[in-house]
């Protein structure tokens, strides 16, 4: 690896069933008034919402409730929920629920003592943050973002068609966060493959980058392989513990900062699905599972030798008598056959995008340019075209 | 994975070129008096003390000199140091050099504040830490042992025969660890080789252990595919940047507890090695060496199904028409091969044991109960007589 870099992360984990106990080790350190943040409560219907919340008692909390964050938090709701902290005078916000409820958390966490518009202010003008950040811990109820061991919090502006994300330093990560694999058996199965997707997503992002040789790589190819076997497992018995705990441990350190060590990382993946998601309100990663082979097949020719590394490492695809480029190609049409066979939805059309929301998509698309070709417009458009 | 377990590893790394700047970070966080710890001397002769000693006169500290640390750091240099760490009533404790010195440091810092006798508490009666801990930092200059990063102590007491380890828990962790790849250019050959085989026999011990389907295992094929292809490099030019960088980041992360969760792990190489380390004073590298192939030659009947697992995806062993039995021993075969290629020592006669210890080294050994077969007495006798 020839990049320098800096790695402190740190969240306490407390993974694996029965794990919620861990609250009852966590609770202390904080101070009396917690703000209780869910989603449209499905965590009241299975039972967690009941049990963190017999936890928060015995523990003698004033819970203050937050609940309703949408799948895609919006601004209006972030404007709400810093109202509600500070009204709570919150000691520790308590995020139960998916990425999404945890990023929510983390984003009202560094605006509640702050007096700029947090909209403006993190995801904007990206600033960072100058004031008290009030504590954040995570139950996990759904897999994918691994929001729950890194800073990052990605909001949504309808008003401005914009889904933006901001990677927070690592006095925001949470505190703590419960991993309890069962926590996530009652997640639709849409949502589960959605997840998983996502999680295959933030680890090519980070993969597809660099040209050096460097040990995330190889942490990554070993992540991929695990996360396929036990996709495969989890999609026809989504009760399997084992294949569920393995999905949940890797989508936490497939986003955690780790595997970026050393690396530039691409997210062109993500900037473009999140542009999609601002048009649609489409979940999440399945924004990510539309625009993945356009895209892949537009830059392979920028970074055939790491496809190539790809398909041979990932895919098992036999290297003997093939072009680089070929080895790479197979390696994309292995992974298409695998994204349908677990279901994803491999088109921006099914996800509800129109032509008439191109021209507004391509500008919503933010670049990045750690990847292997910094996208121009036009390039955008042609990966959001053939993405329909 | 099916086991349950808690995740919380706070050190802070700075690594790269130049890296050792993040000591101006670090030490305004903590008070004026600095135990510097440090080997032999050749931290004076590379030139890496007077760097050290310059940040820490710049920082306005006062420094009280601990060196002369020898590689298996002796129960009488701990107790010195515990004295010299109370006189300089020591607000932190800067280890600079190898994972001995880090070892070292972290059994000086939670003895100073113990009227206990700290061998028999912390190596024999394995109690926990129950007083004040002391701070302590790492700038790391030869790597292997991943103390820079974890709670591990090993200390050696030759009155008694016994090298032993204490694995202390989060609060023992180095603050801040330094990992400038440059700084282990100066390390002799026989060192670095050493250290490479410390770095892989920590991830086997972890990865030779269960039967689930656990991620750890397919992150630990990752980090043992790097590492051989590195290795590789840096036998040839030690002083290649990305070889030795990545080496040193594999170091860190085969040994800072994430490989090892939801797994029993064996570290039974590491008990004879140690056993022959404590009757020859021998690097600790190379005992790890000396014993392997005897070892896993005798265990792989007990866990045949994953040494063939190993080799297959990671000394890739074509597995066509084999019985597992015999993809198993191609493997132990391959990395056989690659061991004498690089320059280990393949047995414990050349490291200065003689068949006259040999019942001394049976019952220096310590038995752990976490891999593929609970070794016995008359086991471990055969094995170490295989290794001679």
């Amino acid at each position: 690896m020839l990049g320098n870099f800096t790695y402190h992360n740190p969240t306490k984990l407390y993974f694996g069933k029965g794990s919620l106990d861990g609250l009852n080790e966590e609770l202390p350190k904080y101070g009396k008034n917690v703000l209780l943040v869910y989603g449209g409560g499905s965590v009241k219907k299975n039972g967690i919402y009941d049990k963190v919340v017999a936890i928060l008692k015995a523990n003698g909390k004033s819970i203050y409730e937050d609940g309703g964050v949408m799948p895609n938090p919006t601004v209006e709701k972030l404007n709400e929920g810093i109202e509600r902290a500070r009204a709570a005078k919150a000691d520790l916000i308590l995020a139960v629920g998916g990425g999404s409820v945890c990023d929510y958390a983390k984003a009202v966490s560094v605006s509640v003592h702050c007096a700029d518009d947090a909209w403006d202010k993190y995801f904007i003008r990206f600033d960072d943050v100058s004031c008290d950040v009030v504590p954040v811990g995570c139950v996990l109820t759904m897999v994918g973002t691994g929001s729950e061991m890194n800073g990052g919090a990605v909001i949504t502006n309808h008003a401005q068609k914009l889904k933006i994300g901001h990677v927070f330093g690592d006095n925001v990560f949470p505190k703590f966060s419960i991993l309890d694999p069962e926590f996530t058996y009652t997640l639709p199965k849409y949502q589960m493959i959605s997840g998983i997707y996502d999680i295959m997503s933030h680890i090519l992002e980070q993969y597809f980058s660099g040209t050096d040789d460097n040990t995330s790589d190889y942490i990554m190819e070993g992540l991929l392989r695990s996360l396929i076997h036990s996709a495969n497992i989890a999609v026809d018995d989504p009760t399997d513990y084992e294949a569920r705990s393995n999905i949940m441990w890797i989508a936490t350190w497939a986003l955690n900062t780790l595997v970026a060590k050393g690396k530039t990382t691409d997210w062109m993946v993500h900037m473009l699905g999140q542009a999609v998601a601002a048009h649609t309100d489409a979940t999440h990663g399945m924004t990510l599972a539309a625009v993945t082979m356009p895209y892949y097949r537009y830059i392979l020719p920028y970074g055939t030798a790491k496809f190539a590394r790809y398909a041979v490492n990932v895919w098992d695809i036999d290297p003997d008598g093939k072009t680089e480029e070929q080895i790479a190609l197979d390696g994309l049409i292995e992974m298409e056959k695998w994204m349908k066979k677990i279901g994803l939805i491999m088109n921006i059309t099914e996800l509800g995008a129109s032509k008439a929301m191109l021209d507004g998509m391509v500008k919503s698309t933010l670049v990045m340019d750690g990847g292997y070709k910094v996208m121009t417009e036009r390039d955008i458009r042609a990966v959001l075209e053939a993405s329909f």
